[in-house]
């Protein structure tokens, strides 16, 4: 987890010994996930700096990885807020860029769909759930990845 | 639908010809989808010139909107293959925009998973079936977006 | 009102017409609202094509500019869903750009500040009412502009 | 408050300082701002390196947030004067996105809605005063943001 | 003046046509402005769209190029207010470009002397008045191009 | 002047112990210009790192704001040329976004008087003085800004 | 010579047509410029809207390729001045791509190297001549592009 | 030549150090060309790290301004290969945007000259060789910048 | 072939028309390039505007697809030479992409084995071939895509 | 191989250690790959962070160039994922600017031909392998430059 290097270098120190602690006991996000009653996909976005923790949860993580809680709280505590969104646009990696390609291919596809079935609004991304699951499949395993999130109709006022 | 405008000025005139018939049939993209027996994002991707229809299904979408096959063949048939991804980057539309915040947001989260879950590779945005499902809840229904895409592994050589 | 300029060369021509007919009954976005009994900036959204109205409101707005409404139900009635965001970024019309520059000088401490109220989340540009008011002030009338937006914590899951 | 991070990788030392005085302290700008007699979001745009201080006012605010003022005056002090304008555009935080897209939507129905009730002119940025209010909904709380700045008419010659 | 090509194509046609009125008349801005008492360079900023005319000015216009005034009001005229900004950032055009490229080279030190003179404020561009004056100098004659705006100093709140 | 931050960190170590030198004796540019025998705007262009002194003027600027000579002319001496141009474009700080606001809304016009006035060709901005005045105004004092710069004629060949 | 396609797209329809009557009548930029008097890389400027043409030129360039002097002159005459400047940036397409590469590539050095032989200053693109030579050598034959550009020192004021 | 700035922090250490030994014994790359036997301009752009020597010119160079040779060859010897192109782009420094304009303005006129005089191909930018001559003129001495690079002509297959 | 949509809308209508017969003979690139003797991607380069054929090669290309010769001729022949480079940057199609998706991932490593291999120099695309061939493979057919270009070594001058 | 430059600030210290251990032992990425039995492109990739290797195969490089394996182990080890893409888009050097110059111009006939081959899918950059062979060429050695992908049809639903 080289600090100097792409995303790595987007995060707060603190968060690079949160990768470090994590690797030094080889554990995965699933595992930390389960400790502390959380999503994989959460734990992972807290990580990158990407959600922010009650002190509970802190807590929780410090003891899964075993880092320093002072240290964490010290730095993404209470008084912090993720400054959310990391990496280029578009994004160089294949793995993020098929997601990304995936809005520009059936983006507007989507768009449609919820406005027949919802009405004039969006699906919040910030009341959504994301789930990644492995379906497995004799040609070829699936990644099954899940947005569950609120619609929220527009205003008219 | 007036083809002057996004992102129907992206579009073949005959793809603008099936929105004004679908609209004037009332047809919504479900109603079309149960019609031919496919997903109604995947008809969606057809409309948005996104997807490739073999001439049987041409042949369906074209009875079910009621519009004349040949014309529809003549343009999008099996001469014809998708130039895919339309809209601007970042999207303007807050729906489309949403999705790409979750790229933003999640990208990083959902890279690290899959790797820890499947290893070194990419979930595949061409071997991927998306689906949008409406989910009823008391607090306001939520939209549950899938993509159930295949593991790819990197090569190595 | 000409439709091969910015921003009008952006919308339907259904939208144009509009902006014409109201120009030739010499109205303002102030006097259409009072008649339909909705805000002037939600009407002149509508008129800029990033508001979707009901059959009746849009039939109000026939009324009130003097425009057919089954041109206007024809063209943004109810298949037709805003496609929004206009205009280039960063805006080069000075009264554009000074919201902009809003966004650039003020936006980090906006969101410190909204954070510190509301804890982890965003102000809803979806639930959202925008006003402008004018104040007559003797050292320079001043534009007082309002957006009233739901407040949306973060979900953890 | 991670100084190699954005957005305070933007900013002096002595505001990164600033931050992790009022951190520690456990202070809000809302309280910083009722001891020093101003508003809540321009004390942010302070620490923000958005907005220039008085002698006064850097005595007051090193007083509150209990920092050395001849430090603060020596770097934010009388010589010096912002370099406004920070972060990323568009802007990947969606805190800040929404604003963003809220010019995006309503930049031209604001720019018609101004026009028409002052003339042609901008509401300045400068002259400008900006506000945030919590305004309780049992639906959900609302944030209530105001811009109430002065009308400049375009001069003529 | 091609109505096709940069920069007539970004204007409404009345503006193409008030070029072509002028050119028949073999008059300059400085022959139209002397007539409607007004400087050439806001007279310019007219015919670009730039800026907007009281229907006194827009006959006075009108009649010194030999236009008809109502085709001239019914698209530039009281309903009418500029979207400002035109032409490629950066400016391709080497005229244009020498300006942008003062504001690249000397930006920063007009910056810090405006701010010695006046105080932590702008200078305006909207209670602006622009000249351009030939200084006649053995050696090539010299351009002198001036901006006179009112210093705006920031409110503070 | 915190070296880390923009437009500081944009030029070499020894300016910025110029702008720290200065700061000391609490020098304008105005005074060190009369010192040196040169306009403002041009020393503070050569702060700025946008501007070549001779060896007699490092002196000078040694001299006046008491920095060492010998430090001076071995960073930004005989061997040294400015690498000009800094800042984002475009500009973030609205001091210098309006200037750059003068290019979008004023260059076209400016580029037609200028031909109109001078024939095809281009003003210089590198044989070129710009010069800054406060006039007084009881509405608001006002900034003249003035940018005085040869006529060069195209050649033809 | 298509005139929807680029960079005749970018060109007035006066362009267009020279560019047709040139092909027509088969002739080289060479043989034209022999014919008039200047130089082919000026004349090949002319016709893509880049240099502007006195009366005679435009009466010998008209004789020359065999259209009307008058269609000419009321496009591109004594009221028209070039919008200089065409195509995309980075070029796409590889022989202009090659001179930008040169930029890239060889930039620095050029500048280094003029600083040295000249002072501070710049060669004018302006008055500036541009000549292509064709150098047979029997290893490939060579293309020798010259420009000859007065050297302008930089003012100091 | 200051490490932390443009365009000296694109370079390895180890070519800052050589422009700092070629400073401090006051050498031109016209003196350093001619000890070695090299233009001057390919001698520049080693210096910036644009090309590649071979261990003899590497030699040549080092003894020239009197740096360590291992020194030299450790860091950009045989294992090294330059990796090309420094600068932004658009350039803002003025002398590198003339030959950048020089590409906007004249790049298409010298494609169609290149083409009429050797056909479908282009000018090597690799089998290149680039010089700047001072040519003395009353008027204002001349730079004479000469690309003199081979003709390659497009396969077909 | 929709003539407005990408990437048609940047070929001359002469090509579309091209691409129309082809299609309504039912002929592919590979059957037409056997019939004039030259490979498929040459081929479908020429179509694409991307290569020039010889006067005996459009004739051949003519009669391969049944279009009329001189109308080929007098748009794309003798005097025409390809504007090369088409489409978006990045691609949004993902056939397209993933070919620059190699660019960013293997790019520095192809560099580094060709200077390894051939010295400081480039691989030509103009003295290039490029041959598409289908593989079988019981795991799934593959393409094989070759580039066969020319190695330029780089001048010393 | 300086550690500030690009690439190299692009990657994790291990890796830059990495190539200055190949480079003290003098050895190609060819002799590399020849002793861990893989092609020079992927081992070439490995180097600079663009694939991962097994843990036998970090043995295998740590052992080859000498260099401790723990360190390899520990920083691109087990727990550590690529995340691809690396430089500047476009590309400014040379080398790999060619690649992406044969994207925009040969990938809409690329795609053309693939479609035709193979049906609506797209060509593997994940199972893809990467070849570089040297073919002697009396009139110039030749690069051969393979690309061994999957085809993967678009998957219907």
């Amino acid at each position: 987890m080289p600090a100097n290097v792409a995303p790595y270098n987007e995060l707060p120190p603190v968060l690079t010994a949160l990768f470090k602690a994590k690797a030094s006991r080889g554990l995965t996000f699933e595992q930390i996930a389960q400790t502390i009653g959380k999503d994989e996909v959460w734990v992972a976005a807290l990580f990158y700096g990407q959600a922010k923790a009650s002190p509970e949860e802190l807590q929780a993580v410090a003891d899964a990885v075993g880092i320093s809680h002072s240290f964490l709280a010290s730095e993404v505590g209470a008084q912090w807020f993720p400054n959310r969104g990391i990496g280029p646009i578009p994004p160089t990696d294949p793995v993020i860029y098929r997601l990304f390609e995936g809005v520009l291919v059936y983006g507007h596809a989507l768009k449609a769909v919820i406005h027949e079935k919802f009405g004039d609004g969006i699906m919040s991304m910030i009341d959504c759930k994301v789930h990644v699951e492995k379906k497995p499949d004799p040609k070829g395993d699936r990644v099954v990845l899940t947005f569950d999130g609120k619609f929220l109709p527009y205003a008219k006022w």
